[in-house]
């Protein structure tokens, strides 16, 4: 194993994304030690039993004392508060970044809590991840062969850059670049407008009466299609609210087509339908079958 | 093996469904001879090869000629004429069945197509399938511990609907009762929405500029809730014709919730969000997960 690529990770958020990320990257050795942070000890001493962490602290500022690399993987909402509690305790020269799903609203996070440092701040995106969450469900190979985007800004730092594609590289991830508005729209209709249909559709069906029954003769279709529904509540209602300006830009476009297809089921138009089914056929199989 | 409850079975439509029905009645000895019916030879022949069937036609009428009961698995929007061909054809006291995923259409087809001898006609409905198709794709087991829903009529013949469900319990599956109308809003809701929702935003991405980009960055969550947008169109578009009804209000219902979900993105309404994602996420993991 070649020497560790720098001296103390802290991770702010030690779940799935944040712990897995930990447990491949002491695989790689790509750090000599981590440090867990987070609100829950129990969580917390969990992850040093499971070897995903060396030590932990519950305050951030703590956490990240020695660190040479910061990666905060808390819900959206609780980005800006932990940047501020960090940004008095950083090490000269640390980087930081971040693994949440929108970036519009992150770097205006940092941008507001690192002042005149948040040139070392890299915002980033790993696509991966599952409806399971907490350190138990984390594992060292969410990462491998995934995509990470990373959304460095006019100011981004070019070590910090180099540093952080080097951590998710030994993660086995697969690291592309991207602007940060174009990200949060492709992610608003990839992602986050699959997700709010899913939570939508299954709360519609939970609120009828025979919810019981309906739910029993739902087959594997509407399990996988629902599975996004299993997600964690809180991270998603973070996503929306901070991507809400890129969320409501594909869900107009959505409903535009929904109220197509409503009229082709109202005129019982057959061709219509075919057309519009049969493209998205082939569009799925040639792009994600 | 105890002996076979019937002697000639005619399955027209060799596909998936039609086609793993045959194979699992075969494996459990519930028939002598399987006929096979469809409009491709070269289909057929491989079905035959395969052990599927013993033999077939093209034409629906002499496939029926010799059969006890007659398994009807083609799209809905081919029921119609299936039964117009096979009427005059049917041996007397021969059963006949069918696969189709909306019931009220189909009772409506028979009641027109059989007239008087309608009694002997049993609707019904495996909840199985995938968005595979062909004979290639039939396999024994596709029943095995799924539902099958009976929709009988008011003048459902009794020793008819006793062979259809021995039938559906040799391929293994629960059989229960429903009746016509809640039957398609069940499905509905839980199957015809989702392919429409699932089919409507595959197809909204497809037709943006950089679909190519979009598709790229789509992730295990996007695969899973699209998965049933590569289903058969022809069956898709058929099924939410012939269910139109049941399908418009399920999805008006939705057009509505989605309204509010749209109204508390837009006003950045964090715990409205949060309170319809976590009664999602709770009904799914209760119902589904």
């Amino acid at each position: 194993m070649s020497s560790p690529r720098c001296d103390t990770l802290a991770v702010i958020g030690v779940g799935l994304i944040g712990g897995s990320l930990a447990i491949a990257l002491r695989q790689a050795g790509f750090c000599r030690r981590i440090v867990g942070c987070g609100r829950q000890s129990a969580n917390l001493e969990q992850a040093v039993a499971l070897g995903v962490i060396d030590a932990y602290s519950t305050d951030p500022a703590s956490a990240v004392a020695g660190a040479d690399l910061v990666f905060v993987a808390v819900p959206l909402g609780a980005m800006r508060a932990v940047f501020e509690q960090i940004a008095p305790a950083l090490k000269l020269g640390a980087v930081v970044s971040d693994g949440g799903s929108a970036k519009g609203s992150v770097v205006r996070d940092a941008e507001a809590a690192f002042a005149g440092s948040a040139r070392r701040f890299v915002p980033g995106h790993p696509i991966a991840g599952n409806e399971k969450s907490g350190v138990s469900a984390a594992f060292g190979e969410l990462y491998r062969g995934r995509r990470v985007i990373l959304t460095p800004t006019a100011q981004t730092d070019a070590d910090g850059l180099a540093l952080v594609r080097a951590m998710w590289e030994a993660a086995g991830a697969e690291v592309e670049e991207m602007a940060v508005e174009h990200h949060d729209q492709v992610l608003a209709a990839t992602s986050h407008l699959p997700h709010m249909l899913a939570f939508g559709l299954v709360d519609s069906l939970a609120r009828l009466s025979d919810r019981v029954e309906i739910f029993r003769y739902a087959a594997g279709g509407f399990r996988d299609f629902t599975r996004i529904a299993s997600s964690d509540p809180v991270m998603w209602k973070d996503i929306c609210t901070a991507n809400a300006e890129a969320l409501l830009e594909a869900l107009k476009r959505f409903e535009v087509d929904m109220q197509d297809m409503h009229a082709a089921v109202e005129q019982r138009d057959a061709e219509r339908l075919l057309e519009i089914f049969s493209r998205a056929k082939a569009a799925r199989d040639e792009f994600i079958g």
